[in-house]
């Protein structure tokens, strides 16, 4: 592209001034509140796009910090980190509410290879499933391939018994929505390891869940059924998944050995971090933005959700730089262990339930820090109908999707009749490309994007706190 | 993100049987075409998610050929490249059309740097502009920072003369629309140098037109007045454009030393490559998409425009592969030099006017290998509502955008009453960080986000084709 071209969306500030006339020419609204709105969304997408700090913060998390898991001396790190973050600012509180949480270790051994008749040994790209048991050792075996647990089923224990069952399962590339695809997967990598073990298999791989083509294995969570053997599970690279599928074909005799040392301790202490506004109206009832500071235990959580927290920070830090006083109270909640078992989403929700606090809304970012593209909404039909209301201040900054649907799994618990869940939807086509891997690295998110979603964040807080929103 | 979703958008069958439904429920136009259009469609995208050639292809160009600046050997190699690429699908007819073109060489020698009173010098990231007269060895002067061409005549020639004139104007972070951004940073580089040489300055810098904070310095045309001396200029990254700022504010006597051997040759012969699919009812009127073959000399030109040319070829690939049989006949046209002078969108509308060729549309990908979003248009209201009526095709693919607008420099001089011109609308909000630069290369496109813009070209396509679109 080269020469300069003239296009539609001219400057914000022009395009506020478009929104304040079109809506003077045609509405019957109160007038005076449009501008104010529309100017002051345009005020808070400048502070965060030429201000923010979101991008070095998340740089100081991925390389200082680093991954995270709910239970590892990382997600302590990550604990601290957020509390001194958020500490720099001028907020009203800033505190710690502690979390019982998992702990497993990958431990130090962790491979895995095959072995065709004609062939020496062939390494992959593999990573254990988080809670995995380990191996104890090295396991070779014969491997079953299947893409469903019908398939897995109609083979029955006869064929199946003492074989490593490998899931090659890939993710429907024909879903838009990348989310849905990860959807439709995500039973394989959930439940497999146990239906495979229904039938005697010693160990189950699976593809990874991801669209690219490439060498990285992705983890995430697994769940025994508790009155099955457990075995060993573990998740291989797209490459390494259709290189196996070729050598089955080629000699179905071909073995498999893993070797992992993963192993799971007692439970213990962490906290979700939370920092707060306090409302000048309200100050009793809650607008909360969030993500989840654990990440999986490879990579640095960049996208899973270093960009969720970071922007959830900077939602309070731009609301405060612009000088904006809130009604409500404003809370960046920053949960722990949403990876794998979503404790901090559930104390939260526990505790707030318990102590009558009244959330009236919460957003969350956990879809990657790419650019965003609107929110998607659990509540009622009148809450709804209010955020398809605010379509006119969010157009202008390229948010065309607003639909009932997913909102963010830390927030979810908070569910009642009373509160309305808005979950960040961004363009996903590259998120698992990274997902859950090594390459989940800080180098793979774009500042701007990055930013946008957060401004998107400020500003659907702003409305609300402005409008507010109706209870039911 | 971890636990499985469900999102709204599902499987693309099943949004087409909602589109069928919703459609029968309330349209009163043919309802025998919109079943089979909508399904078309889901198989166009299936067709380009599964098998596209489109990312193997951008390797190719962008690590066998690399860049290919009109006029360059590089430029040679694409050529042969995109007619051997073209030949090896099964097209009806694959073509060159001789296009003459400039020939600039960036030379051996490009370098600079600047000094303070108490340092040593410091050097830069620095790019030549395309088109600029060689330095003739090293010019060393004091430095005048402007921010515009007001500023620049404010200070007039006294002030100006035997300097060096330093552009330190950024990109407008506010303009979401990255693109608008750019076309407001453009005079600058056009017509920088000249005015700069108005004043008697002895050469030019610019802050390279970027959003991004990095050390990439970023090139492209720039265009001299005849009547005024030319200067030497060049781009500095926008890092060391802050730099020099700072230095300078801290002595005003800091001096710029410059050196490139950047020289013109005679022009040149070069080449269009057309391929084609001929009409089964209307083979002498024409559908065409493209973008450009060229590219500046640095980098790979991966998204500049590297992706929009294995877009376009995409095109014809997936339609053949669908068994697809156009009604008018489809040509991708790999257009030569869109980067300083526009010769092979200039020559192909001459051509077409002279031979009276009948050309109903053309859609040009030339904003980055990213997320589509829409498309631009520029053609009369009708054929605006057209592609209005489209929408509930390409919505569930997420193309929201729908706007009239810029289509695209190598299509627009096709520009007349008949024809309805179109561009892909992507998500550009890190297009600037790679255009122009050392770091537009092929591992910073991304494989699905490329396929889905192939496919909703494609789409576009196939909507034309069987809808036509309304003469005028």
């Amino acid at each position: 592209m080269e020469k300069s071209k003239i296009y539609f969306l001219g400057h914000l500030w022009l395009a506020s001034l478009m929104t304040l006339m079109s809506f003077l020419a045609s509405s019957s609204v109160a007038q005076d509140t449009i501008p104010r709105d529309s100017v002051f969304i345009s005020r808070i997408y400048e502070e965060v796009l030429t201000n923010s700090d979101c991008y070095e913060n998340l740089r100081v998390l991925c390389k200082t910090v680093g991954h995270r898991l709910a239970g590892s001396e990382g997600a302590d790190k990550a604990i601290a980190w957020g509390q001194n973050t958020l500490e720099k600012y001028p907020l009203d509180n800033v505190s710690l509410m502690p979390v019982e949480v998992p702990h497993w270790v990958r431990g130090d051994v962790e491979y895995g290879y095959y072995t065709c008749a004609k062939d020496s040994a062939i390494p992959v790209a593999m990573t254990a499933l988080g809670g995995s048991v380990g191996s104890k050792g090295e396991i070779t075996a014969e491997v079953v391939e299947v893409k469903s647990f019908d398939e897995l089923k109609a083979l029955g224990s006869s064929k199946v018994k003492g074989k490593i069952v490998f899931f090659n399962k890939a993710m429907d590339p024909m879903l838009i929505n990348t989310g849905a695809a990860y959807g439709g997967a995500y039973p394989i990598r959930g439940d497999g390891p146990s239906e495979a073990a229904r039938y005697g298999a010693v160990a189950c791989l699976i593809r990874s869940l991801t669209l690219a083509e490439d060498k990285f294995a992705h983890t995430g969570g697994t769940h025994y059924n508790d009155s099955l053997p457990k075995i060993p599970a573990a998740a291989l690279s797209s490459v390494d998944s259709r290189a196996l599928s070729a050598a089955l074909k080629e000699n179905p005799q071909t073995t498999f050995t893993i070797n992992m040392s993963c192993e799971a301790f007692p439970r213990k202490m962490q906290a979700n971090v939370i920092g707060e506004i306090r409302g000048s109206e309200f100050p009793d009832q809650y607008i909360i933005v969030g993500g989840h500071l654990d990440s999986w235990d490879i990579g640095e959580g960049a996208h899973d959700d270093g960009t969720g927290i970071v922007q959830s920070i900077e939602v309070l830090r731009a609301l405060q730089a612009v000088g904006y006083k809130p009604r409500y109270s404003i809370r960046a909640v920053l949960f722990i262990n949403e990876e794998f078992g979503n404790d901090g989403g559930e104390t939260y929700a526990a505790h707030a339930k318990e102590n009558n606090l009244v959330h009236i809304a919460a957003i969350e970012s956990d879809g990657g820090g790419f650019t965003p593209r609107g929110f998607g909404m659990e509540g009622t039909d009148a809450q709804f109908s209010r955020l398809e209301s605010w379509k006119q201040y969010l157009e202008p900054y390229n948010l065309h999707q607003f639909r009932r649907g997913h909102s963010g799994v830390d927030i979810r618990p908070l569910k009642n009749d009373r509160i309305a869940l808005f979950g960040l939807i961004v363009d996903n086509q590259r998120y698992f490309d990274y997902h859950h891997s090594s390459n989940d690295i800080f180098e793979n998110v774009n500042k701007r994007e990055l930013e946008m979603g957060a401004a998107s964040m400020a500003a659907l807080v702003y409305l609300i706190d402005q409008s507010a929103i109706p209870a039911n």
